[in-house]
């Protein structure tokens, strides 16, 4: 198993990301700056995993107190805009930091110290084993679907699965939402081999993904991401599975950029194409697609890589992060509580009663 | 105009494409020898331009020729030898050595070395001269092309075009293939901008198309190459135009990995898709793509960019430096005789009759 992240006796270890795959750095800390930093600086990623970490941070903070019980109120109002200021853009560090809070707001005045403290840490390790049971959930639900839509396939062989950017245990402490199905679908004998895009601009498929598959043992393939469609014409790729950054309630899915040109190719040659993503990724409230805003980043992802400069500083660029895979191209969405196929509108709903 | 390869006064000049786009370095020689080197190391790339410079390397090699005539059938012989085997695999250097030969062969016997190396320099210029031509013919049926098929659409605006890889003056000595086509039709107040797929492996579409339309002062943006499908998703491109490494005579193309992701996402919108190549990339012979052998490179092209490690040394990679187009998604074959549409398999047969 991977050591993404773990806490024991008080200290945080990590895998720091930022060198991967060339160099594995495993920090260990009680210094809850250090974590912060970790955060801040992308050592880790993913956003399950910055929830997790969040969270584990706050109990370092909690672990460096020296105060009396009078002064701790304003010590962990600091702590938590801390740790909140370290990515103010990840939406589960702010899950993280908001079960501490209630954690704090029930048993503050009633527990000693100790006590409270040691509620918060039980808090940060259930955020962490929530991550986990999630990515089993998605995996099981995962592997049913593939037995049931490619059972005519594995009459015959094992099967080739592609996927894109990083959706493994680096993303989420877990086994991974869409790698964990690959994952457990590989240990039940039914995939051959993994295709995984490069993910440019940030190569996360070809430097994330394939160390993952790596340390699994698990027989991978990199490819440049306009590989894919020539890979399917040639019939070497029997399904697609990837990840979602957040999922319409039609169903539309916007993820990695590079995902919907898959899931095109895979239409074409009718290649059933998944997406496996927690519930709360799922934004009830939004119609379709077309309501996600798409984030377009620097053009200097484009223009150097890993700090070496491949383009001239003036080159124009036009670096969409996400693309948007609108619902007919999905063949099902594999959540921790079902996979849902079929009519999305009505049945993402149902997810939510 | 780019200076992408001349010859003036006994003097060979190319532009050493390996440094661009962070530095234009313009070299001057007179030594045959270094102009072998500059074929063999890349220093020169694009099928027609190896042609170019094969041409005049031949020239080079017989103005430091300083023997009799007696002596000269050999030291000819063993200078052609040397020329093919600066890049064994390059076609276009063939078919240059070739003319050359011709021309000693007609010409020898009855002339002076004087006379016979004044007709092999015409001969060289002569080879230079008609990839021009050939280039500004491509542009003319290109552009009529698209004046024909986009009528509509240039009612209202100027259109967007996708290109991938690099065809231009750095490939063909000329205005280039495909990219001769957007040159001109821009230069006809056809084309608002440019998006150029950035074509990894090799990031030539990054580094050498972005530098030329910057040369030329025609507006364009850098993309990632998975990014084409959303960018037509969103009604952002109004045609494609690409290249070509080899047409089957039913008009399926063999063309720089990722021709065929942009060309599947653009049947899906109904995006009309065009291969721009001379009549000589036809190979008449070959009934359908899936006999077109597709080169597999080395796994390094993905794993280190521009010497720089990106992935582990023991990452397997699958690196197609091709795909095949089949003629569907293709709605017209430029070419320097005339642009083809409809049924390829006997209309490209009329281009040699």
């Amino acid at each position: 198993m991977i050591d993404a992240v773990s806490f024991e006796n008080g200290t945080l270890g990590y895998l720091d990301q930022r060198f991967l795959p060339l160099k594995e750095e495993y920090i260990r800390t009680q210094d809850y700056r250090q974590a912060i930093e970790a955060i801040k600086t992308l050592a880790v990623r993913g956003a399950p995993l910055i929830g997790i970490v969040a969270g584990y941070t706050v109990v370092l903070g909690l672990n460096s107190y020296n105060g009396n019980k009078e002064a701790f109120p304003s010590y962990f109002d600091s702590l938590i805009d801390e740790v909140e200021a370290s990515r103010p853009t990840a939406v589960n560090l702010f899950f993280a930091t908001a079960r501490m809070k209630e954690v704090y707001d029930a048993h503050f005045a009633s527990n000693s110290l100790e006590e409270l403290f040691a509620r918060m840490l039980a808090a940060a390790k259930k955020i962490h084993a929530d991550e986990i049971v999630n990515c089993d959930n998605m995996a099981r639900h995962g592997v049913e679907l593939i037995h049931q839509d490619l059972a005519e396939t594995l009459k015959t062989k094992k099967l080739t699965v592609l996927t894109h950017c990083n959706t493994g245990t680096l993303a989420t402490g877990g086994s991974g939402t869409a790698l964990g199905v690959i994952k457990h679908a590989w240990k039940e004998g039914l995939i051959e081999k993994v295709i995984t895009a490069e993910s440019r601009p940030l190569l996360q498929g070809l430097r994330l993904t394939a160390w993952e598959l790596e340390k699994e043992n698990i027989p991978f393939l990199s490819i440049s991401d306009s590989s894919s469609a020539f890979l399917m014409q040639k019939g070497m790729i029997n399904f697609g599975i990837v990840g979602a950054d957040r999922i319409a309630a039609n169903g539309d899915t916007a993820n990695k950029i590079g995902t919907f040109a898959h899931a095109v190719s895979a239409s074409v040659y009718n290649i059933p194409y998944y997406i496996a993503a927690p519930v709360s990724t799922i934004d009830i409230t939004i119609d379709d697609g077309s309501q996600i805003p798409i984030e377009e980043r620097s053009a200097d992802e484009l223009r150097t890589i890993f700090g070496t400069q491949v383009a001239t500083p003036s080159t124009p660029v036009l670096n969409y992060a996400f693309d948007v895979t609108p619902n007919q191209y999905i063949r099902g969405i594999v959540t921790d509580k079902k996979a849902v196929v079929g009519s999305y509108s009505e049945e993402l709903r149902t997810l939510f009663d």
